[in-house]
Formats: structure tokens, sequence, C-alpha cells
């Protein structure tokens, strides 16, 4: 995922998040060509909202989407279910994946904006 | 936030996140300072379940808590609220705070484990 992805500009809520937070294996392996793929892919899956990410030694990658519908066909991508499959034997050490409903949200704007 | 924090483990859902994406001004000026207090008040809030943590140029941080009640009263924790309006005024340069009820999770267990 790309470090500098700025602060995903959601609708007003109910919509769902996928925090995906993992531990990465030593070495990268191809992971980073899947990654960057991964989000190329996303970005026209119907449904989808938006993401971001951050890796220090965790990795957090929280995904924004309309509703569980669009969540389940992301997971059934047939590119996204062979990384799926990869990240699981290869590429990450452990991982949690919860699927949330956001109800609320606030921000705070960058000032001058 | 420190970030060596594993992933963290969490009852069966539902239970709630908030998620916190922040972009940093630049410098310190007593941030650190905060964010370790935060970490050692947090830890002692009725209803807190976990947190995790990662930052690139975005941050992450994602805390876990057992209803909305808990996300309330540790809302308005006095010095919780002191460190809240310091951020808005120095150590921000923006942020979206999001709540959300978690609703399934599925985790790959460290190998070994």
């Amino acid at each position: 995922m790309h470090p500098m992805h700025p602060i995903a500009t959601t609708p007003s809520p109910p919509y769902y998040a996928v925090i995906f937070t993992s531990l990465k294996s030593p070495g990268d392996d191809g992971y980073s060509q899947m990654a960057d793929r991964m989000v190329e892919l996303v970005e026209h899956q119907e449904g989808f909202l938006g993401f971001e990410s951050a890796r220090e030694e965790l990795g957090i990658t929280v995904s924004y989407w309309k509703d569980e519908a669009s969540i389940k066909r992301w997971k059934a991508h047939v590119e996204h279910r062979e990384a799926q499959k990869t990240g699981k034997s290869k590429w990450y050490e452990a991982y949690t994946i919860r699927i949330a409903k956001v109800e609320r949200e606030y921000s705070l704007a960058p000032r001058g904006s």
C-alpha cells in the first residue's frame, strides 16, 4: 500500500470498514508487487469508498465500503483470492480482519481548507 | 503510540472500534509525552479491549471497546479532553475519527501458536 495515501474521504455513515491488521514475514518475496496490484484492482470495485494504510512493525490497512455485499464481492475476486492464499502461506506471520459498520464520524479538516 | 504493539486480542463480536486516522503537524512539541500518557490512561479505562497503531506519513490508531458508553466515558476523561484540545490546535494537521461496530472477525494465528 502507498505510505503517502491521505485520509480517506467517505460519505455520511452508515457504511462499512474492513480493518486489516498484520505482521509481515521477513522479506518481500513478491509482496510489494501484489500490494500495488491489489490497490489498482480495489479502486475499480463496485462499492469501494477508499482506504488508509500505515505500517511500522504492525501494518494497518482500513478499507471502506458501501455495504457488506461489496465486501463479499471483493473477497471473492479471483486475483484477490490468489493474493489471500499466498498471504496466508507466505507474506504474513499473522493477521486479523475485522468487518465493522461505521455509525458516526467526525473530522478536523486541514487548516486553510 | 508504541510501534511494536502487537495485534490486539479482542473478544467475540459484537464490540466497537474507534478508527483514528491522522496527519501530524511537523515536530514533536509534547506529542510523544502525551501519547505515552494516553496509552497509560486508556489501558485502565472500563470497557477498553485493546489497540493497534502504526504511522508512516499517515497515522492510524484503532482502539477497541466493549460498548459505546465506554467510548463516551473515555472521550469525556478530563486528561484526554485536554489532549484532544491540544491535538486540534497543535499536534494534528488533520484527522478523521470513525466509530464502528465490529460485526465479524477472523484471524491467521502466528505459525506454531
